[in-house]
């Protein structure tokens, strides 16, 4: 596990992160997160430091989705271009996007396939043999997979691509209660994993209308804000209707014995993007900083070497480490031939939460030397406590990562009340802006514009449940009375 | 998690063995495994209970892959043509079973993308360029995928499909000597997983040069014996030696700084097949026998119930649940409205190694009833040690399976001097049939192919490290000289 290239300081990282962009490129080079040298353009190799936190990641959100009553189960990658067809806006909207497998072996395929880009259209020509009775719904099930799009906008690395790693849950309701109270339950899930495991905040948007799911009623994402004031979006959950079930023929019997057509929601928590924004937010000048519930490695032993002292002090690290594997801690020792320091900003730059170092004096005196890599903090402790130790401050890092991302949104949502003061602000300071709007569906695509076109910035939708204008607001595009605050942003 | 349904003892699963293709269909339906109705042929559905066991097979898969040493990545899932036309055995091998996405949106790609069907194209393409030093070896990574095949055979779930799960692990060393070692890890790990966890036993082969991968210099494989006395190929591990090396342009610099070509392994551990194996080696007339290692649920709990005493004995089974969640197994309460005997009844069916049941006698007496899956043995246990005893039990079943399965495959291996023999055999009792044979290299196509067309068997290989024929015996195709003991039997 350990590394065993000698490289001076410079080598490894010290990058300011002001220029974000250099910042992101490089970061993904020197951790070894992604390579971008494959040969098809937007697919890219997952290195295994990043395919280490991928399944941590992939594990951490799948238990919170079963918690809430999802099941596993994996849908093919290829949908025949019929199911597609189903659904007309869902058609519209993702063609552009599809990549086709046409040939199989020396011979044309007799109908295209597409490489699922999302799963809709194979899941419910499924669900439709699936749903009988009220007796067989809610159905929650959800697939980690892969997806496929052909996107024609510049690709970054993990933020947008060509191939990418996510969940789709699809859920299936009698009512539309249910469904509704799906998305509260997705924006709890959300909530577990982004801001309580990962430290990472957002807000909650229902977007508006021009900017919805093909096919949906309504789409609600979550935004988190990037280290370049731009916003990003991480989970969204579209509520569907009935438009899916009645295009794909669900239909079930309920307790009265009619046959009725049930309300769907899905929902898609994206495992590439949100290591990408992991990454962004909590990274520094030094490397990443990782969080423990994903950190590939929690706690890296350094042995603090002299002549002679070699054996007892390796002996000393072995100990540590199987007694914190014990406890259940992702732990390596780093026995290669580098001197300490450059072990240390090497395991800085990965990102691992703690050091542990362990000398003579450490032996001596009965304890372990941890340095923090958030705050670069250093903590004698007792070597016989040193688990619950390293668990405690586990959870310190991540709060302290939390509450600094924390502050950083917060600071970065403004107010304006006109076209100017909107331009002033995300030319400024960037971040959220809340300004008045006048459709509260925001089927308003010529005010929508107006903004985009005035500002770069972009409506990001209504904060859900807080979507009520203040009396004697007036949209900032048009003048009329404001029926809804929009948050207006720079987007990736 | 319980199901709601009721059924009665017909309805659920009683299906006699001896017509095993019949068995197999039928428990894949009832279990709720796969579903075979997704519109595109080959492709099927992998339903919550396979799904679950798939997670927990890949997770101990990657487990032993990762203590031999192995990292794990992420290639895409498309291979561009001119990577696959490197190798030329290769591309000619795998040519008339490969998938090929030729367009995108609304265009043509310049030139086609193959779906992956393995992965050595891009693997290699990328090592060319991480390999420098050998420093870099042995380089030992891993991904866990789905991969696709154009299969013109019969398809049967699981068995062999257009699209299932595999793990392929590939490896780079220095010297031929470490390539060749690699065969012996992949075989330990091959052992630790069916053997150790899974009760599957197997025979370790070396495969006959007409039946190598495509671009192989030997192919290795491990064959488990089905009930219809049907050998069926599961890991395999292919010694490349350094023709992929050459035709991909990898090259390290040795301690003395000289530019070496590499030696590469290959080796695919296949989730989807292994699960059917297990499926059918260990099933019976009751439905699926799962070993602890990779039951979704290891313990499940029916609460024996009477008027007026639903409550305490509910409470007692939760108390149950979480003593023992707390011990980290797997467990559900059945709290549908079903009739003890329906609950036992579908349990059985899916597999769950053990049934604890809780009544009001057991409240009284302070314990547990256990009844195991594989023999329906029953046990009082204390209420305090349940924990321990349904570990202790866990690793009876599991003991007791491998047993019955070892037996089976033991008793079907037999010695056969002449065709006639040999015929008579596989007609009678199938299995694994030691024969002399003309070649050691098994390159005298022309015998295996009087083999195969005389006795409906196949040349599976020569049985690792014991290839020797004894004194004095002649092939049994040609009647010169055997140079070696290879095994024949009739495959999947």
């Amino acid at each position: 596990m350990a590394g065993t290239e000698t490289t001076s300081r410079k080598d490894i990282f010290n990058v300011d992160k002001s220029d974000f962009s250099n910042w992101y490129s490089e970061i993904m080079k020197t951790a070894d997160l992604v390579d971008l040298r494959y040969n098809v353009k937007g697919f890219v190799i997952y290195r295994p430091w990043l395919m280490r936190m991928a399944k941590e990641l992939y594990s951490i959100w799948e238990s919170e989705l079963e918690k809430a009553g999802h099941s596993p189960t994996l849908f093919p990658v290829v949908i025949p271009e019929e199911n597609f067809e189903k659904e007309k806006n869902h058609v519209q909207g993702f063609s552009p996007q599809v990549f086709w497998v046409t040939e199989a072996g020396e011979g044309k395929l007799e109908s295209r396939l597409a490489l699922r880009p999302t799963s809709e259209a194979a899941f419910y020509h499924m669900y439709s043999l699936w749903i009988r009775s009220h007796s067989d719904l809610p159905l929650k099930l959800y697939q980690s997979c892969a997806v496929y799009r052909y996107e024609t906008k510049a690709t970054k690395p993990l933020i947008r691509g060509r191939e990418f790693l996510w969940i789709e849950a699809h859920d299936v309701f009698a009512d539309d209660a249910g469904a509704l109270a799906q998305i509260r339950e997705d924006m709890a899930t959300t909530k577990a994993v982004l801001h309580d495991k990962l430290g990472i905040p957002f807000i909650f948007f229902r977007r508006p209308a021009f900017d919805k799911f093909a096919g949906a009623v309504d789409t609600y994402a979550a935004d988190a804000l990037m280290p370049d004031k731009r916003a990003v979006q991480l989970p969204s959950t579209h509520f569907l209707g009935q438009g899916f079930a009645q295009a794909f023929g669900l239909l079930f019997e309920d307790q009265n014995g009619s046959k009725r057509v049930p309300y769907q929601t899905c929902h898609g928590p994206p495992i590439s993007r949100t290591l990408a924004v992991l990454a962004a937010i909590h990274g520094d000048r030094k490397g990443l900083v990782l969080p423990f519930a994903i950190a590939p490695i929690q706690v890296i032993i350094v042995p603090i070497v002299y002549k002679g002292e070699q054996h007892t002090v390796m002996e000393r690290c072995e100990q540590l480490a199987s007694k914190l594997r014990r406890s259940g801690l992702r732990v390596e020792i780093d026995d290669s031939e580098k001197k300490p320091g450059m072990k240390f900003y090497y395991w800085e730059m990965k990102g691992v939460p703690i050091r542990a170092e362990i000398g003579p004096r450490d032996i001596e005196s009965g304890t372990v030397t941890l340095v923090r890599r958030d705050t670069g903090h250093r903590d004698k402790v007792e070597f016989a406590r040193a688990a619950g130790a390293i668990k405690r401050i586990g959870g310190e890092i991540l709060a302290n990562l939390r509450r600094n991302a924390s502050k950083d949104l917060e600071s970065h949502i403004s107010d304006a009340n006109s076209m100017g003061e909107l331009i002033d602000v995300l030319a400024s300071k960037g971040g959220f802006v809340n300004v008045p709007f006048c459709s509260r569906d925001m089927d308003g695509e010529a005010c929508a514009d107006k903004i985009a076109e005035a500002t770069e910035g972009e409506v990001r939708g209504t904060v859900f449940d807080r979507e009520d204008a203040p009396a004697g607001k007036v949209c900032i595009a048009c003048g009329r009375p404001a029926r809804c605050m929009v948050v207006v942003a720079k987007a990736y």
